[in-house]
Formats: C-alpha cells, structure tokens, sequence
C-alpha cells in the first residue's frame, strides 16, 4: 500500500514548522507567564485567525464556523465529495502545555500543505477543523466545538456562565457570532466519511514501550463516585487498637484492595483515589469518618461495571468486618468511545510503515472524538510525549516524533485516497 | 485490712452530692451554651471561690496557691506530718465535658468530709488540689497546675500569650497573683508523702470489662510524628496502574501496616494516623504527596522505641517497592509515667474490696499525676465513663459508679493510716 508520493515528503522541515508554530500559538495567551487560552477569548479569535491563515497558504478554503470553530476544506477530485475531518483543539487549560490540541490541528495543516504542493487530490475531501472548545476550561462544560458539528449543544448551554458571570450566550454575541445561530454549525451525516485526530498520548506508554507513535483502540470510559467510611471518633491514647471504628483504617484497608482488584482484573483498567478528608482530622483523635472519590476507567463497560461492583463489595465487607459504614454514590459518568475498527486498520498499516510496529493502546484522556463518535466513525494517532506529563507547561514532544507522526498522518490520508474499500461511511 | 469505718459511709449521698456539685461546676463557663474553663479566668476563681468554700464546709483549712490552685488540708494525728494529696484539674477544653478533672477533686471532697464527720485523724495529713491547668487550653502548654507544685515552670512560660495577646504573666497579675512570685507554690519533696488522682477513664476499657473502676499501671508515652510519601502526581487516566508512584496507595499499605504491627505487638501499644493530606488532591489526579500524622503511645518506653522504629522500616520498605519516597520527623515526645507499685498495691486492694476485683490499665490520656511524678509517687483510680467519650459534652458517668469509686477511694485513704508499712515515701 505504501504510496510512491510519501518519499517526496520532507518530514523533518514540516515537523520543525509545526514545533515553530505551536510556539507561537503559546504566545497567544490571556497571562503573560503561562499559556491559557479560553472558549470565545479574545485570545481564541486571535488563535483562529493565525491558523486561519496557515490553512489558507496550504491551499484550502477557510471559515470560521457558527461556535467559533476554525475550519479549512482541501476540495476532493470531485465537487462535493465527502469530507474526511482531521481535528483537534485549540482551547486550554489554565497554565497549559503547548501541544496538547494544537499539534493535531498544525500537523493536519502540514499534510494538506504537502497534497497542495504536490496537486494531489483524494476521492475525498479533507477538512481541518481546530475546534474551540474540547477542555471546558471557561464555562465548566466541555466538547462544546465538537458538538457544534454534531449539532447536540443542550439547550441549557447557552446560559452556562464563567467565572466573571458571563454566560455562553454573552460570550457568543461579544465574540461576534450569533447564539440564535449554533445551529449552522452542525453537518449532515452525509458530508462527512470520517474524523481522524492526532493527539499527544498525555501518558507515559509510549515511552515506557519505546515508541513514538501509537494507535488509539478506545477512549476510555469513566465513573467517579464520592465515598464516605464512617466509624466513631474517640482519643489516640485511651481506645485500644482492638477497641476502635477507625475509618481510615478502613479506608486504607479498602484502597489497598483497590489497587489490587484493579491489577488483577487488568483489561487497561485504572482505579484512583486522587481526594481524601478525615475528620474530624486531629493528630489525637481517630479518625470518626473519612471522605474520598473513587475515579475508575477503562475502555469497555462491562469491564468498568464489573469491576465497580466488585470495588464497593469490597468496601462492604471490611466495615461489615470492623463496625464501620460505607457508602458511595457515583456523580460522574462517561461511556468508553471505541474507535472504529476499519480506522484502526488504516492506522496500524501507516504506523507500521513508518514505525516498524504499531502499539495499540486505550486512550485515559477524554478528546474532541469523543462527541464526533456519536455522528461519525473515528480514529485516533497518540503521538508520544515527555514523561506523559500534559496539563503542564513541562508538556514536552520531540521534533523527531512529530516528523513520524507527519509521515504516518500522510499515509493515513493518502491511503483514502488509494484504497477506496478503506473509506469507512461513504 | 478492711477498715470498720468503710460501713458507716453513706456512698450512696456523697455520690449523689458529687454528681450535683459537678453539675454546678459545669454552670462556671464562659460561654451559656456549653463549658469552657480556662486557666486564670474569672470563670476558673469563681470555680476556685466555690470548691473552697466546699473545701472547708469538709472541714479543711483552705488556700489558693501562688499559680492559682485551690488548696485544702486536713491535719493528721500529729502536727506537720507529711501529706497524702488527693488531686486533679479544674480547668476545662472548650465544649467539654463536666467530670474530666472535676470528678477527682469533688469525690477527694467527700471523703476529708466523712473523716471530719466521723473526727477521724490519720498518721498523715490529706490535702486537695484542684489544679488550675491540666488541659492547657489557654496558654497552649499544659500542666500549669501541677508544675506549680513542683517548682518547674520554665521561664519562658511566663511571657506564653493566649489568643487576645495575654501574657501568662499578664494573666497572673489580672487574676490578683504575683508572676514574681509564683516559685512559693513549690512544696519541699519531705511535705507530701504520696499523690492520688481519680480521674475518668477517657477510653472504653472499664466499659468493655463490665467494671466501675479500674487502677492506673502508668500514663502511656507519646510519640507524634509528621510523615510524607513522596509519589508521582499525573493523570487519573492516562497513566496504567502498574506505572504508577502513586503516594497515597503507598501511604495506604503503611497505614494498614501500622495497625497491624501496633495490634501483634501488644503491650498496651496503639498507634493513630489522625490527619491526611493528598496533593494535589483533586478526583481526576493521582496523589504525588501524601502528608499525615503518626501518633504511637504505650506504657514503655522500650516498647514504644521498638514499635516506631518497626514502622518506620516497613514504610521504607513500602516505598522503595513502589519508587516513592518516605519520610518521618519527631515533633512531639512525652517519656510514660510508671504508677507507684506501692500505690498500685493499695489501690488494688481498694477497688477489690470494693468491686470483688481491680482491673489494671494504662492511661491512654496525660494527666497531673504526670507532672507530680518527677517529685513524689503517684497512683491513680480510673471510673468508667460512657462509651470512652470525654472533651466531649456527651462525657457521661453513673452516680453508682462515682459511689463504687468513693467506697475505694475512703478505703485507700484509711488504710494509709491503718497500715504505716504500705505509707510510701516517708
């Protein structure tokens, strides 16, 4: 399958572009020290307008769309052809890194840049979009960009407010678009054949296996539950050990099963206790109740159930065994996204052809597939980055790296273009 | 050795009379809706003015000390003997309960009031102290009171201030007392002979055994420590379960290491983490930082040594399994007090007259006794209290326990002067 144009490609420039241009994305920041960058700033329209342009000079015909998406499309060989959408975000978090969204939307620029150059044009169109909001720092509600494609923005949105009591509907109108009209946004199923996102793994496997690139099988799926142990308070020199309801002992007892159940059901399955309060928290008093969340994740339901329920019976059992309570009420829920199988395939070949092997893993992260998932089949490439560190200004990539994530985006695309029975929903 | 007087003791009133006096103590607040009595407060020379005038009504010359306790003596059968002194605290924490210290002062009342009655004297004199600061609530160091006897204020806690900025010094003067003269509360070493405290147990020992009293082996030690597990923060999703340094699962498995090498240990060992802090803390975040209290106490000093240096090793262990760090610092030490075997001996024979038998148990608490120790031999009488509660306005004791206590507390009292070879110190 390996296309003869792919040696004309000189990935190391077009990867040391991309690095160049995630710095100056870095710049376009609400804080002079660190990067932040939120859903219809000023920063943000200054962001699409910069990436606007670079679409532009790679030949494509840009808009921005009506949630204040950034949108580029690179006609096919014939009008009105499908599009295959290559996404990312531009939005951050507070004190972010610089590639976490970004390198996706400028690595796509990159190889349409390339096709234009060379005038090559696929049996489908491709489109960039840099989305406006996947991280929901600004209003507490995320994927806002992405379901302005898929058209599923809830009703209840539009008088979301910020921190200053602005509401999503204000923040439309003051960035110049009209909230009456999110619906123009949304795309028919039909002009659409598939979303492909690149993405830095924001966790430590492909490091730790020594690869660059990665496929994504699944974003994962995740619930999160706020616990309570409660036993009886009393004084640290006057209640014998054999005498005490102590909850967190039983806490402890409890999230060293945890740990352990979680291992051994394996399945890619994560179990974290990330907060956790005693009270009523002296040095000298035992502990009459501590408070905790339980975030659980994997990448299939079943999976995830199975091993909830068998988390909480768990817990049951150890206070039923000490005197204690337990109790857990999930407040949190998401359901795994798996990526499509045919997406996959064409993922794997192009990764093995520039990497030798193609490591597949789950994704931990939510991303903008997430909502794209639920019109249009998707795909995911996880590109490696530093200690899996992100949400960091230490998030760090390699030039390196991004050079074989251009070469393998490229073959991803040019194989669309020359195996048709690839081509997944048209 | 059962002395014929005992029979003609009506417990039954004098408990009854201790309950009542207690409650009118616990009227003495600063605050209406619940009993706090803080050292040097107009509260506590109110409490002063009436276990005084209590004091001599029992038919004992009385005095308030240089430091602020409230003293009263009972001759024995020749001038200047040494003194037996009956003892605890008339100061309160804040919301507390109204037996903790009180108790031991009002029921040592009631028995210099039936040997007046019954114009009883012995080959020693009896005193009461009701000291003005065992809890330390005020000034934040404790055992003024006692200390006081002794002699062995520092002298830096004259210039100890309270919340609003006030002096202990200030305070002294306020209260009409001489801060230069605080030293002629010291008593020379030949002018007591022995000190007994009764106390409520503070912990459900008694409760558990189904017994009204029990005596004093010693005051436990304390150890307390702040402790960190040093891990890894990163993403609750991203990064897998077997590549974690996840500090509070470190910290779990040495928490449940504690309470099981505390519990095989024995020796009347507990061991209490109290407080705990997770870094960053947040439900979507693996713990990088665990921060918590270590609290061991224990009857021995070598057992204490051998316990904490045990725990201390298998945290090590724990963490270098898990690539985290460990680390733990001293901050608080207190050496334990042993009870007067003599004492003890009197005491258990008492309480077995009594209740038919003389359970013994440390002290989980610190109490007066352990100042006084460093001078004259101490013994103490624990009652049982509900549930182990105390500090506590729930802090709770039967009338036919506080009976139970009177009879052996007379009873100890007479044998001082039945049997001359169980006097101690003299």
């Amino acid at each position: 399958m390996s296309s003869p144009w792919l040696s004309h490609f000189t990935a190391q420039s077009a990867a040391e572009r991309v690095m160049w241009r995630c710095d100056t994305l870095a710049e376009i920041s609400e804080d002079s020290d660190q990067l932040t960058r939120v859903y219809l700033s000023p920063q943000h329209l200054r962001a699409n307008t910069c990436v606007g342009e670079w679409m532009r000079e790679a030949g494509m015909q840009v808009w921005q769309d009506a949630v204040g998406n950034i949108c580029g499309r690179y006609e096919g060989n014939l009008p009105d052809v499908p599009a295959v959408v290559l996404g990312s975000h531009l939005d951050t978090v507070r004190n972010a890194g610089r590639y976490d969204g970004m390198l996706g939307v400028l690595a796509s620029i990159e190889v349409v840049r390339f096709l234009h150059q060379q005038q090559i044009r696929l049996p489908v169109a491709l489109e960039i979009v840099g989305f406006g909001d996947e991280e929901g720092t600004r209003f507490g509600i995320t994927l806002l960009g992405s379901r302005g494609l898929t058209g599923t923005w809830p009703e209840s949105w539009l008088s979301c407010q910020d921190a200053q009591g602005i509401s999503v509907s204000q923040a439309l109108t003051q960035a110049g678009l009209c909230p009456e009209g999110i619906g123009r946004a949304a795309r028919t199923p039909q002009s659409i054949a598939a979303y492909l996102e690149m993405h830095i793994e924001q966790g430590p496997c492909l490091e730790h296996d020594d690869a660059a690139l990665g496929v994504v099988t699944a974003i994962n799926g995740a619930r999160r539950l706020n616990c309570v142990f409660q036993g009886t308070a009393g004084h640290a020199g006057t209640v014998p050990m054999t005498q005490r309801q102590d909850a967190l002992a039983a806490a402890a007892q409890w999230m060293v099963a945890v740990e352990q159940l979680t291992q051994e059901q394996g399945a890619g399955l994560v179990a974290t206790i990330g907060t956790l309060q005693c009270a009523p928290g002296a040095a000298n008093v035992i502990p009459g109740e501590v408070r905790l969340t339980l975030d659980v994740r994997g990448p299939e339901e079943q999976a995830l159930t199975t091993l909830l329920a068998n988390l909480l019976s768990h817990g049951e059992q150890i206070v039923q065994a000490r005197g204690c309570r337990f109790a857990a009420e999930e407040y949190y829920r998401i359901a795994p996204t798996r990526c499509d199988d045919g997406l996959q395939r064409l993922l794997r070949e192009a990764v093995t052809q520039v990497q030798g092997r193609a490591p597949a893993l789950p994704s931990g992260a939510g991303h903008d597939a997430i909502a794209i998932a639920e019109r249009w089949p998707v795909g995911m490439l996880f590109v490696r980055c530093k200690g899996g560190i992100s949400h960091h200004p230490d998030e760090s990539i390699t030039t390196a790296d991004v050079g074989q994530a251009l070469r393998a985006w490229l073959a991803v695309v040019l194989n669309f273009g020359e195996n048709s029975d690839l081509r997944v929903g048209v």
